[in-house]
């Protein structure tokens, strides 16, 4: 039992009834993340990372994980340690999930399709895989052996000649090994024991032990967070801006109230400033989430975390379905979760949202671990523009195009026309000297 | 004629043979773009723009485009005027234009698969248009309504509802008719004469009279594009950084040397800054396209500029067809232009490139205006991690899924074990108190 003195005795979460719709997205405004302030720590390592290499390393893994490494490779031993020491229950489990995961992401390879546009005209593009990636797996709290799972296997689909994942070590210097035997599982071998800004900076710019890649996934504190948007503004890419994670949940008269709460839940023990918004147009949904709130809580190992994070979060109680709908598409959550009669229905009208959990019994701890969809999706209202991680994420689409003879006789006037008209002599001398 | 006078007589670009390709990537070191001066100047643009709103925007369109504005909004009148007054060649041109890109980019809209990773456990994507994009139409010294077909084709593809386009006007406050009539044949209607900086910052924040966008496209001289990086530091996300544009033609015994010369020229009438890089086995190549150079650049009106660009521009003779091929996969260029024998061959093993314009009939004229594929393309070595513009640039892919009770069931013991090994309580509760 949690040792959490709860400062609340019923009411948990802020509850707002019959919200003006035109306000909401002043209601649900999430707290600023600003990075500002990092700014400048983050680039002063970020700088020694680039000018003294595993040095800085080094120095900055003493200094952060409070261990002195020699080499920042993990071994095969350690793999093989790794994989002899963990429990075969977990290891079934992580084959499961990984097994999903790969069947769901293997559907989203695109395969090259010829078009001819105009009688010898022919275009097509293809899908080839980013040659050197870098997945960051972060410590703390919790060995995020999932994510491991959720960025190894569509890096892999998508044929990355080069995948480099960095984690950082515990004061032993070691890594867990639930992550080893996650990576080995999905095909990587080039773990390093480098946590970060550090190892943002590492991939980032390579290092004698490190190398460079051309761009870098995986979540992180805020931190992590500013030196990836640092380094995406030094012509390194990254998978998309990070946040804190958060769940919506829509619930009618038919949602079960241990479900909710427990989905609630599952979102804000990830740390004080998750985001938990339930949106409901059956009132006594309300004070039975919240009691099934207070039960589940007690027993929660990290109750402090989670309600933290509740005292912060929202309930909304809207007029109908279509209320419903335009908060979440207003919110724009990471993950939505659509508890209603009409579940499929209202999923079809989604607009904005990472991922969607239809129905009672899809909760989003399934999608983050093991159904096969990602759980690398965008967070803080960035689901208005960026999609979660998929094979997409690791491959560029390349355009090729083949003119004949015919082809550039039958385009040739249009482009010589164009080119004219915007002042490019050479664009139309490219097409007109082709066609004499 | 131009009266540009020559400061050359038959050499005019650098020539290196046979290059260590190892040592390629510092040869073909693109000059570094440094915005970082570029920031304080921006900054304070945006803000006043954040701050002050249309008010902001009518001051810097006096300013810099030398007009004082009433209203932004280009009218339906006008539109109707820009059709009558341009001429049919163009209109035609235009015609052709759009329905190759809409062609091309029509075939890249994904349809929704339902994948079943397991029994009960139903898992699909769905791609689904950005509410609210912006495009951004330079001003300068050519109308680029080309870039309007290839922004507002996909956009339209996509489903993006709200489509904002902004453009500086001239001094009279005026529209090109080309980029007008582009537009109303795309569908677009919301079209705003401001540019620069403050249009940028209309777009990331909205005004009274143009609404904020969630992701903003298109080109832009330095100003634009540092304004761009600074707001997807604040929540809009951007297409992909930009930098000046460039080609690199590979070419044997069989290329011809004036659409070599002509392609290398379109390249480099850009702008003084383009990229412009040949690669060839086959040495007397190398003279004959450069008189072809010098002869067409004697009867370029551009030929200035393009004059400044071939001077930091390079000829690498290399040993054989695969060292041709590792120099363009480590320079990765925005556009390649393969005129080879096994032309086609070749292509195949293009790894880092934004579009490919494969043998002697294909110039990157075609694909800058009418064959369909986008212009709209990675620069900077940005082909290593970034694709060009597609209809995949203006949606997000939402994941969806739903379980039955068969399927947690089947899901459920996997979830609750890496749950509860990576010390999430909650998220294993979501899932046992569904199966209890």
């Amino acid at each position: 039992m949690s040792t959490f003195n709860f400062p609340f005795s019923t009411i948990l979460v802020k509850t707002i009834k019959y919200p003006n719709i035109a306000g909401v997205e002043q209601l649900l405004a999430r707290p600023a993340q600003n990075l500002d302030s990092l700014r400048e720590p983050t680039l002063a390592v970020l700088r020694d990372v680039c000018s003294n290499g595993d040095d800085a390393l080094r120095k900055y893994t003493l200094q952060f994980d409070r261990v002195d490494l020699a080499d920042f490779k993990v071994s095969a031993a350690e793999f093989d340690a790794a994989e002899e020491m963990l429990c075969s229950d977990l290891k079934q489990a992580i084959l499961l999930a990984a097994g999903n995961i790969r069947k769901f992401h293997s559907a989203q390879k695109e395969h090259a399709q010829k078009i001819e546009t105009m009688p010898g005209v022919l275009c097509w593009r293809k899908s080839v895989g980013i040659e050197r990636v870098g997945l960051y797996i972060p410590g703390g709290s919790a060995p995020l052996f999932s994510t491991v799972l959720m960025l190894g296997i569509p890096a892999k689909i998508a044929g990355c000649r080069q995948i480099t994942l960095c984690t950082p070590p515990d004061k032993q210097g070691n890594i867990h090994p639930a992550i080893l035997y996650a990576a080995r599982q999905v095909g990587l071998t080039d773990l390093y024991r480098v946590g970060g800004i550090q190892a943002i900076g590492a991939m980032a710019f390579g290092t004698k032990s490190i190398p460079k890649v051309d761009k870098i996934f995986g979540p992180g504190n805020a931190y992590v967070t500013a030196a990836k948007q640092l380094v995406s503004n030094m012509g390194v890419a990254i998978d998309m801006p990070a946040g804190p994670s958060e769940v919506m949940v829509l619930a009618d008269e038919i949602a079960n109230p241990q479900f909710v709460a427990a989905d609630l839940l599952s979102q804000a023990e990830h740390g004080p400033d998750s985001q938990v918004v339930l949106v409901t147009t059956h009132e006594p949904l309300i004070s039975q989430v919240e009691q099934a709130i207070e039960e589940q809580l007690r027993a929660l190992p990290r109750a402090d975390l989670a309600n933290k994070s509740l005292t912060d979060s929202q309930i909304l109680l809207v007029k109908n379905d279509d209320e419903m709908l335009a908060v979440a598409n207003i919110y724009a959550p990471e993950h939505l979760i659509i508890s209603t009669e009409n579940a499929e229905q209202m999923a079809e009208g989604v607009i904005n949202a990472g991922s969607v959990f239809i129905g009672n019994y899809s909760p989003e701890s399934a999608g983050d671990y093991a159904s096969g969809t990602n759980h690398a999706l965008p967070t803080a209202g960035y689901a208005r523009s960026f999609s979660g991680v998929s094979v997409d994420s690791f491959v560029r689409k390349i355009t090729f195009q083949k003119l004949s003879q015919e082809g550039i006789r039958n385009i040739g006037a249009t482009v010589a026309q164009m080119a004219d008209n915007e002042g490019l002599q050479a664009h139309r001398n490219a097409v007109t000297f082709r066609i004499k």
